[in-house]
């Protein structure tokens, strides 16, 4: 399988809009409508002790819309030239990250959620574990 | 459109996982593996101040599955003749509801996340939204 070669540049924060009401507010994320792939998996990470990292990988295929529903952490995009640091802290912002870059999370504040929406299924073999293998497979 | 004629009792709390790790726990909902609908749409409500509750609506077709992805709260279920009150306070947990049923929010903690993953896209004609007609609907 070839990696992609979208570059850091390629990702961005999108503001994916919030429904202000006095009990509470709303952000919706719609298939077809304000996200750029289908959602087949959704999964979320909670109980990060604060300050604590994930360790990196890049997928061949899968695109993902991560989002801080609460709290906030920092999301590290390489492609194998540029490093990122992308900020997320509000739960109206996705940052959109696209198929072949390097990605670790770190900096997570206590009591964060990480929600990620992801565009395909869970398939071991879409994943690079190694970063050494991604500097290889990206050049 | 004829309301479906589901009771609060086929409304169950569905343990959807929890993976463990010393970096944070994860779970995952994935179309076609752990959830009885394809999701397409995702919210959440965030912000709600404490002891808030949501006004209620019913749907004609639309399933979802409600997690308190932080804090908690509780989920009314009202079929028009029982009614059934759903503490939520677990991020592994989802409360599937089917539709035809009056649903009501209330009682969230300061700081939670309601998470709605949803069967449809937005349709105002798939809302009953004043509880007289739903229950003349429903009879």
């Amino acid at each position: 399988m070839k990696l992609k070669n979208n570059t850091v540049y390629d990702c961005s924060v999108i503001d994916v809009s919030k429904i202000h009401n006095n009990a509470g507010n709303i952000t919706v994320i719609e298939n077809g409508h304000n996200i750029p792939f289908n959602v087949n998996r959704i999964y979320y990470l909670y109980d990060v002790p604060s300050g604590e990292a994930r360790g990196g990988h890049a997928h061949y295929e899968l695109e993902q819309f991560i989002v801080a529903a609460s709290g906030s952490f920092d999301v590290i995009l390489d492609d194998g030239l540029n490093r990122k640091r992308v900020s997320l802290n509000r739960p109206n912002l996705a940052l959109h990250v696209v198929p072949g870059l390097w990605r670790e999370l770190d900096n997570f504040s206590s009591g964060s959620i990480c929600m990620v929406l992801a565009s395909h299924a869970y398939d071991e073999n879409d994943y690079i574990r190694d970063y050494s293998k991604f500097l290889k497979y990206r050049n």
